[in-house]
């Protein structure tokens, strides 16, 4: 099994405290890019949105672009510094559920798992919308179409992870590594052509911005602050997916918990430097973006720029600038930009089922999900993901700037419970901790998680404050439906559970005997098989039931019955309405009357077809027979396979064995691993 | 069981070839109303269709209208007397299907059915959107909402089928003799007023009709030609239902064949009547129709009525004119032909299921819409009626002109089809018989069927002719599809057929043993019923089998099962992919390769649950697992229920008897008719 297999098969959590995980565990140099995809591609849309949401009160306020770049900064500072102890206290995996689950309950919990399942949705249309902004930046021909290329990526992304994509964690180290490379040079190499007073001002530079309506006499009063809040607000996108780190601890070599702090605090350093970089150099080049350019930028000679204008990220503009005398830097530039957002995005792929498969185990969600291993709950989930993505893309024609404010509010939801409950974690170790050292340990990270828990609860509400009625509202409403729904799935699971429970003295109530009912409509190889494999059962009392709908048919079935001299009894059931269904329950009920402490088997043949269509022509009686037979106590349904052609073929397809390079599945049948004492 | 009911069952054809039939059969007097409502309703539009296609020319062409109706009823005349020999000839009610079938073979047998399905279709939209225009035309409130109307009545219509309405014969035989009172009354004292110089003008006698582009200059030439060609296609729309008695003759009293001739005279006199009797007086009270009302009806003053006119059915016209002493009148009209027209889709609603269960018969359609009983085929039939005829309404804004375009197509196809069968029908008899008196009959219905076919194949020629590019060609490339899809239906069931036939010598080969296998995954009370009906069944092997999915979970199942002394071995399996569904598999086909001539039995403990959403909680990793397990040969799956509380609340709800007036179903469970030699 290759390193680069492992990287994906830990990222997608599936060998989460599976026996062989301490072979394929992550160096920090691997797991920085694995985990930081989202988090660092987040400075391809933050400071645009800064300068966009500033925009409204005109050029005045874009002054303010580099203050709220650093507010951003030291609010990432502070949430990492926070999650640093929280990877250290929780190395499992479970991430901001389990330390709100196991702190504050599992109301506490379930909130954090609602907010973070909306929140990937949102990370898919937002990363993706983006990305879409930046193909249309470095291909003209795409300019005006985002939508349509927003919806063919997420349905790129959503077929690749349903085939199962095989990317390695160096498939994701070499693209996450050339972003972080390819803007750090373009900041550099536009410090350094500042320092030589070289630096081009961008093609935006010229124009003006006209204020909104309440701006007109300038940036002052409650108008002002309330604007500053919104981007400042807008700007804490930048802190989505650091919350990634804490969910894969368990992938980190040992100390897991000190690698996982570094790694944080690596990430946070070079996210913080990239989006500064940004905001000065779009500062000092000048760069102007509003959010309905096409009246509010206005040109030199006083005309608007039109409805035909495309404007540029941020990011593109700058390597226009900085690279004027090298055009594929431009082209690197926004290429790599583009890539890491697909990333972005596809970790939301990765990480929306692995929740999903805890809830499952939890018991909020059908219980299948928790089986990560079968293909198809994975395939629903994703799915799902993509589903809800495109819903969101298509309503708001992927408009980053409108995206952004339904998004981080799940985030910020997350980052404040969960630092919640690292305090009420460090307080409950507080009281019995003894050693002054730990105790000085401990009470260091409680103030740290304290601060974290004061400034994130305050990002929080200026969050809600300002995007509330722009459709952070959506946000939150469908929180509460899943909140809802979860919750009434667990009960359910609760009541079933508590229904089936087995008293500790029960003891095997062994039937008294077994009567055996096949049932025939006509002749076939099936129904031999049926009776057949029925005879093989050796039951108490064997009879084959046939249900006369068309007396012709019927005739000539006990006629060749009798022919070929069957060693089974044929009873034909008459059925006045043409019905099949009701006549058999009746039947079998009547055998249960006569003797209840008997059971009855009914075997039923079924055809075995091999494409989806074919269902729709054959078994569908049988099907609705067992569906009424099995709400009768005492009666068990056999399905006796017939393989028709199609289904060997279909069986022979679906085992043709596929080998991708770098896995290689362990060969041969499961093999019993422990057999406990028989007692027969 | 009341005769009401009986009539209503022999409508829909439930009862057709069963043992009780000669209790149940229809006197004329009401076999006429229950086959009729069909092809009478059709007087409500087809007149109006006249006048609209005449209405292209101008005034000058409505002229034309009562010789396209002459044309008409001559071509009802030959239709009445070709189906007079129809239902003597074949007495099965398999219709125009069995007609072509039997004498032209598989195909046009074929053929016949799928005009006829897509004709079923339009009867629905057509006689439900005439419907919603005379309930405009009553309460003035629904104007201009005639599509809605029409939709809301499709879906009560299906609604109520799906319910399983109870109208008996009288039900429908008050409506349709009231419609043929209040019409033909209508007439006579319309008549009466006239010959007294007394009659009224139409509420649109002053209005002029401007004729379209093309017939500016006259009413002359090729174009002329063609027009009333087009009106009388139109017309011709009065001819569908006819069929309807040849469905029916197993419902008549004896002389069977003799009876349903009569009926359909009777019937065929009663259209002709009150179609002629409304065009003469549409003609006499000068009523104006238009196909764009809005801008070709023009006003006195020289203005045209503008979008706001609602143009009102002939019918409601008349009635409005000739009753303008008495107002009820006109209520009584418009209501008892909204009514009919209800009706008249109704019978599709019965129509449709009988034919897709005849089909299915034949192997052209799923088989199990064959047996008629079952509820859950029907509703499948009416969903898929009501779905597509709403599907058109919507599409065609319930516009009855628009509609009628598509319409017919399908009826004529049948009419020609059948007509040739019955030619074909008279030759091969006239091969073999040698009585005069006989022959001589057979003679003269061959010609009576020639004359039939030269004339339907003609109206055929016309309706595709005027017809095609104005929406004909949607109902044609409906029936294609139909056609090729029934085909490869047939198709598929042959070559299954053919796969699973027994040979003459084929004997029932025993399994040497078998091996039961009972999947477990806790120990709770399914579990238990699971072991104890397995070992119930003492076969030779008896091992229970849980798969590691979490180590955990597997360490405690074990050690219950080690403390409960459970007398039955259990396996663990292992999952290193945390799969479900493969390691089972595996080992499953491990047993079969160790000894090939063993069979597998897998018991899987399933939850039986009441409420539609509870099936998205359970069983579904267990309704996986039996789809990948029955592709083995050799296994068979046995489904071990166990109730759930909500299961048996809605066992109770489904069970609570329903007694309808006018139905007794015979009670008790189904008994065994009949027991062939027992030779165990």
């Amino acid at each position: 099994m290759g390193i680069g297999d492992l990287g994906k098969r830990l990222l997608i959590g599936r060998k989460l405290r599976s026996a062989q995980l301490h072979e394929t565990l992550l160096s920090k140099r691997i797991a920085l890019p694995v985990f930081a995809s989202d988090a660092l591609s987040s400075v391809a849309y933050a400071p645009d949105e800064i300068f966009i949401m500033l925009s409204f009160a005109g050029l005045a306020a874009y002054a303010f672009s580099w203050k709220i770049g650093i507010l951003v900064a030291f609010v990432m500072l502070v949430v990492v510094a926070s999650y640093r102890q929280n990877v250290q206290a929780y190395q499992s995996g479970g991430g901001d559920y389990e330390v709100a689950t196991v702190n504050l309950g599992r109301s506490a919990g379930l909130t954090v798992a609602s907010a973070l399942m909306v929140d990937y949705v949102l990370t898919v249309a937002v990363s993706i919308s983006s990305a879409a902004q930046y193909a249309a930046t470095a291909i003209g021909s795409l300019q005006g179409h985002q939508t349509t290329v927003a919806v063919v990526a997420t349905l790129f992304l959503m077929t690749m992870n349903l085939r199962g994509i095989r990317e390695s964690g160096t498939a994701f180290a070499i693209p996450t590594y050339l972003f972080m490379a390819a803007i750090l040079a373009m900041a550099a190499w536009g410090f350094v052509r500042y320092l030589f007073g070289d630096l081009p001002q961008a093609s935006t530079a010229d124009l003006r911005v006209a204020p909104e309506a309440g701006f007109e006499q300038g940036f002052t009063g409650l108008a002002a602050a309330f604007l500053l809040l919104r981007a400042f607000a807008s700007g804490c996108a930048a802190l989505t997916g650091v919350e990634a780190i804490s969910n894969g601890v368990p992938a980190f070599r040992k100390p897991k918990g000190r690698n996982a702090a570094t790694t944080l605090l690596m990430l946070g350093v070079v996210a913080i430097t990239m989006g500064l970089s940004i905001i000065v150099l779009g500062n000092l080049m000048n760069v102007r973006m509003a959010e309905s350019p096409a009246t509010q930028l206005i040109r030199p000679d006083g005309t608007p720029v039109g409805p035909g204008y495309h404007q540029e990220p941020v990011i593109s503009q700058l390597a226009a600038g900085i690279f004027n005398h090298f055009p594929p830097g431009f082209f690197i530039v926004a290429g790599v930009t583009g890539v890491i957002l697909v990333l972005a995005a596809n970790t939301a792929f990765n990480g929306f089922p692995v929740l999903g498969s805890i809830l499952a185990r939890d018991g909020y969600l059908p219980r299948q999900l928790h089986t990560r291993g079968d293909r198809l709950a994975y395939s629903n989930g994703i799915i799902l993901l993509a589903g809800f993505a495109i819903v969101l893309i298509v309503a708001f024609q992927a408009d980053v700037t409108r995206l952004i404010q339904l998004y981080i509010v799940g985030v910020f939801v997350s980052f404040t419970v969960s630092q919640t409950g690292m305090i009420r974690h460090w307080t409950r170790l507080l009281r019995t901790e003894r050693d002054p050292a730990a105790r000085s340990r401990m009470l260091r990270s409680r103030v740290i998680n304290a601060v974290g828990l004061a400034v994130t609860a305050l990002v929080l509400v200026i969050v809600l404050i300002t995007k509330f009625t722009h459709g952070a509202w959506i946000a939150i409403a469908a929180m509460a439906v899943l909140f809802v729904l979860m919750r009434g799935i667990r009960h359910h699971y609760e009541q079933v559970a508590e229904e089936i429970a087995v008293e500790p003295d029960e003891e095997l109530v062994l039937p008294s005997k077994v009567h055996a009912v096949v049932l025939v409509s006509r002749l076939h190889k099936a129904a031999l098989r049926a009776l057949a494999f029925s005879r093989a059962s050796r039951p108490d009392v064997l009879e084959a039931v046939t249900v006369n709908v068309d007396s012709e048919e019927t005739e000539r079935l006990v006629d060749e019955w009798d022919r070929r001299g069957l060693p089974v009894p044929l009873k034909v059931l008459s059925s006045p309405y043409r019905e099949i269904t009701k006549p058999v329950v009746d039947y079998v009920r009547s055998i249960r009357r006569a003797s209840p402490r008997d059971i009855v088997t009914v075997y039923i043949p079924e055809y075995v077809v091999g494409r989806w269509w074919e269902h729709l022509l054959h078994n569908q009686s049988a099907l609705r027979l067992k569906g009424r037979l099995l709400f009768t106590p005492g009666v068990m349904v056999t399905s006796v396979p017939y393989q028709l052609h199609s289904a060997e073929i279909a069986k022979r397809r679906a085992e043709r064995p596929v080998v991708t390079p770098g896995e290689v599945r362990r060969g041969g049948p499961a093999q019993p691993e422990k057999r406990s004492p028989a007692r027969r």
